[in-house]
């Protein structure tokens, strides 16, 4: 009886939350580390952006999230959106009673494992700077490292309008690297879920501002590492063979999945994709 | 009795609703234009933007915003966000049963008095584009008429950023402006609230592109006319001679009032400013 009901756990799909479109990165880096997991994706893009709201916000509108979530009974939470794991990840996880992997610790443990001096660069959301998380990461990973955080906002909206090599974009990542070049960071972690799509310019702006190639880090695989890694640990693996599937639940339905097959890397129409309100 | 209500009813407040902090700039016209009215506005800063929803989003978010202005007892409401003055109006107005005055045909009308060939270039979200708002207005106010409307979605953040005179902001503006140039329009309206405070730099840049200056119209001063002769016509204007009130509501209390002190103009610290869940 506890096996069968262990077998009916281990076959339940992994949940993945972000507050909109972002997190359709952290998705495509977990079905490939994992292909034969099935995956449900919520994305609140009814509220979308959550980096430039209160916590407080942030909060109520992760919790009518959990809903949704639960209802899909998964097995284990993986919150893509840097702002919600930033402050609402300990709420989630003791909500749903899954483990629950956030988007902070992975990408700030990679970014700590390439940096020689252990000077780190993060470039974040408003709201993801402001909640200190990156500070408790790094404190708490490694007490010898400094870290060196600026909120870059508008590179949120430029990748949504698909603006990924403009010179107004890289004049608008130029703005806000300049200040961590300065501070001779020697690894930059992508504090956002969106700034992924702009590894190439930020790449390039980085090493010309600060005079040597600097490793600039993508959260979503280290992020997959981690889910496989806890998957194993927590003996939760999925023991089918066959491929896994890939549902997307969105609160407000995009008139147009451009943006979002951007991020996917894949066609949506070629998905099951629904709406739920919230 | 009916004298003593009606006087009751002229010294209630206008209620003014925006999506954001964007209705702050109409706010600024609306007290300048007539500064012994009380004015109530409330912001839905926990969910902007809206221009990027859906209709059926923000019709909802509408209805729940009405609710809270319904509570305030207001005369007339004014919609200083364009999409939901697009998508929206109509049902606030039945909602609410006031005189109810949107963006979209103030901006149009000034558009068309100041444009001599009838070409008029509109500037707007993606939804107040979408949903077809100012092709109704032109039809309706100008049958011969033709109108040129661009999606200009990223000058709102940069806006909100207080990006308001840097290359960046300029290389997208002109982005923006370039096939309305192409298309020879002779006057442009700004159609959403946050473009106001890029006047000059878009002027700049139309004028550039144009080979010649090009009339640009803020709708903030035609809404704030408008609502100065529909108060007169109906009768609703305040009989107080002391100097009017502002109130401010916000779904979400910004962390910091910057950015709304640059909409407004004057320092919301000097305000009554609350914030309400909706």
């Amino acid at each position: 009886m506890i096996e069968a009901m262990s077998k009916l756990r281990n076959e339940a799909p992994i949940g993945v939350f972000d507050s909109g479109l972002g997190g359709l990165t952290v998705l495509r880096a977990l079905a490939a580390r994992l292909p034969r997991e099935d995956f449900v994706y919520l994305g609140d893009t009814a509220r979308v952006p959550y980096g430039t709201r209160t916590v407080q916000t942030v909060l109520n509108y992760s919790h009518a999230c959990a809903r949704v979530l639960r209802d899909n009974r998964i097995k284990m939470l993986v919150v893509a959106c840097h702002t919600v794991s930033a402050c609402a990840l300990d709420a989630l996880a003791a909500e749903l009673f899954v483990p629950s992997i956030g988007a902070i610790v992975p990408g700030t443990r990679a970014g700590l494992a390439v940096s020689l001096n252990k000077r780190l660069g993060v470039i974040a959301t408003a709201g993801t700077l402001r909640s200190g998380a990156y500070l408790r990461a790094v404190g708490e990973l490694d007490r010898t490292a400094q870290v060196f955080i600026e909120a870059a906002p508008l590179l949120v909206p430029m990748v949504e309008e698909g603006w990924l090599d403009r010179e107004a974009t890289r004049l608008t990542a130029r703005a806000y690297l300049e200040p961590l070049a300065k501070s001779d960071v020697d690894a930059l972690v992508l504090g956002s879920t969106h700034y992924s799509l702009l590894m190439p310019l930020i790449a390039d702006e980085l090493a010309a501002l600060s005079g040597k190639a600097v490793p600039v880090i993508d959260s979503a695989p280290a992020i997959a590492e981690e889910v496989a890694t806890t998957l194993e640990s927590r003996q939760l693996a999925t023991a089918r063979d066959d491929p896994g599937k890939l549902r997307i639940i969105f609160t407000d339905m995009p008139d147009d999945f451009g943006p979002a097959n951007r991020f996917l890397g894949k066609d949506l129409a070629q998905l099951s994709v629904s709406a739920v309100d919230v």
